[in-house]
């Protein structure tokens, strides 16, 4: 998408090796980091300068091509090295199996190249997937934009279902830049997403560079908003859903989801297929971790003289659970690459 | 209630005037501030040292009797400046109203000391108010407390209904601190309350002070912690019930509501009667008030070197609403000073 009237992709080829957002600067901040080494790719995905699945999984993919362009017999160490990065991350080892199975047969002067290849088609291929989740959903907007034609049309989201958290599109926000750019108008109203804030940090940052109009609303707002009929869909991205159609996501989803189904407003999930766990039956069986307090006790921005600085919110106990399931009764379709669908 | 080990009001009586807490800073830093005129008390309001309808009646009935201690002449002209400090303040004007009424036929020499007299029985008349909610609101904490005897029960509440916004005991606390000292074993789930954080900055520093086990919460939170069976109860106070039974609060009042609706958890409201409005038939009517989108886009606490910043949480444009309508069918119950009724 758009940044500083650039398009740009959020991990793209340079001469050397890739370059990346450094995410933990967002917005405040625009730095571009090239990584020419496989440690440095595994430093960036460690440290969570680069965050989001499909984007984690890219740059580990280029990570392990550039250990081969400096050492074809390093795969296996590689491949390790990178893997012990965010252990949980499904996505990350999905990739660097498509490149280590890509390449090992290979002889040793051809691997880095391949493995290069691979990597780029795993970018490809995760930016024509939001761009399909995009493309259905953008048939939604039109209908739903059709009722009122008079008036932009108003999307709700939470978290970052957005281009930095995959390669190009995002998930959730695909639709809504497919939609833009042929000259839909729309606002979206951006959740904060209390308590590491993705929505007013990442999601607004994403809508200004692309010239989205759109609004960070406090996370205790939505509800009100679809009252007063302010909100024509929810739309968001989620992290698995299970074989009955429970959506796990960022916590505070299923409040919206419950407020959109009082007052009517249809409330969506974009996901690509790869994100139903058909192993799950239900949300019951979800796992919600529980993350340190200190991403609610504390938050760090720039004061007025731009210097940056941590200030704290609470003193007392806090109680971090970092997802929530909204229950599939509550969700009027699920927006994936094949298809909108109203049952998984 | 307590505070540092020592029962408090939030307004008393001292030599030459009346003690108030500064709680703009709190809870970082506990300063009792003394009020020795009209002057003082008016400032006091205006910049809100001091906040929360029935402690703002109290503090501007002292301002008059302290005007009339210097100068019994001055009943007009103070009750004038006090009003104006806080011009949408319903309770403001009914406190001035009371004193003025009570000392207007006295002669000028009794004016003072009769003013003081009624503005004492004003406070008094708002602890014995809220301690009859309390009173009712805790037999239905030992209602609940009994379906689960060996475990502590747990309450979530949103904004900050406590003993700082009224004399003594708050309304939506007012049942928990009896529950608390009479023994009962409890926990509260104390909503951060974005965008002005009044949860977990002034009911966390309650809770604290007077002992009672607490956790703070974001504001996504909650759904979650219903469909776990982590809540055994919501309470809340309100800034007007209309005719119906509608419930006006804090912003994101309404989605904790649905949330647990959804979950069977009881929802109460607690309130004194003069809160519910029969002038208007629903929330459909009640105006709400857009308020700054600084209090959003910017943050001030502590730093860890114990210095004060405010920090920006974003720089796109914010909307800000501050209060919602939670629609009577999703209120279990409201709890008042005559007992607590299903309906209004």
């Amino acid at each position: 998408m758009k940044l500083n009237g650039e398009w740009a992709r959020s991990v793209a080829r340079t001469m050397d090796g890739v370059r990346i957002l450094d995410q933990r600067k967002l917005p405040w901040a625009v730095e571009w980091v090239e990584l020419t080494s496989a440690e440095m790719a595994a430093r960036a995905i460690r440290e969570m300068w680069t965050r989001g699945a499909p984007l984690i999984g890219a740059a580990a993919a280029y990570g392990l091509a550039m250990a081969l362009r400096g050492d074809p017999l390093s795969l296996d160490r590689a491949y390790a090295q990178l893997l012990e990065t965010r252990p949980t991350a499904v996505n990350l080892r999905w990739a660097l199996d498509q490149v280590r199975d890509h390449v090992r047969n290979l002889p040793l002067a051809e691997r880095a190249e391949a493995a290069f290849a691979r990597a780029d088609a795993i970018c490809d291929e995760d930016v024509a997937l939001n761009r399909a989740i995009g493309k259905h959903g953008l048939a939604l907007l039109e209908e739903l934009h059709a009722r009122h034609p008079d008036r932009p049309l108003n999307i709700l989201t939470h978290c970052n279902p957005g281009w930095l958290a995959t390669v190009d599109y995002g998930t959730a926000t695909a639709p809504i830049y497919l939609a833009h750019d042929q000259g839909m108008p729309l606002h979206v109203w951006v959740d904060e997403t209390r308590p590491r804030n993705q929505g007013a940090l990442l999601t607004a940052f994403e809508l200004s560079g692309h010239g989205v109009p759109h609004s960070v609303i406090a996370d205790n707002v939505g509800g009100l908003l679809m009252q007063r009929g302010e909100v024509d869909l929810v739309i968001v991205g989620t992290d698995r859903v299970t074989a009955n159609g429970d959506v796990c996501n960022k916590i505070g989803t299923y409040l919206k989801a419950l407020a959109a189904h009082d007052n009517c407003v249809p409330f969506y999930v974009a996901l690509p297929y790869t994100t139903i766990d058909r192993s799950l039956a239900s949300g019951d069986e979800v796992p919600i971790e529980d993350r340190s307090g200190d991403e609610l006790a504390w938050i760090t921005g720039p004061t007025a003289d731009g210097a940056f600085a941590a200030v704290k919110v609470t003193g007392s106990p806090v109680h971090n659970p970092a997802f929530d399931v909204t229950p599939a009764r509550l969700v009027t379709g699920y927006i994936t690459e094949r298809g909108v669908t109203a049952a998984i």
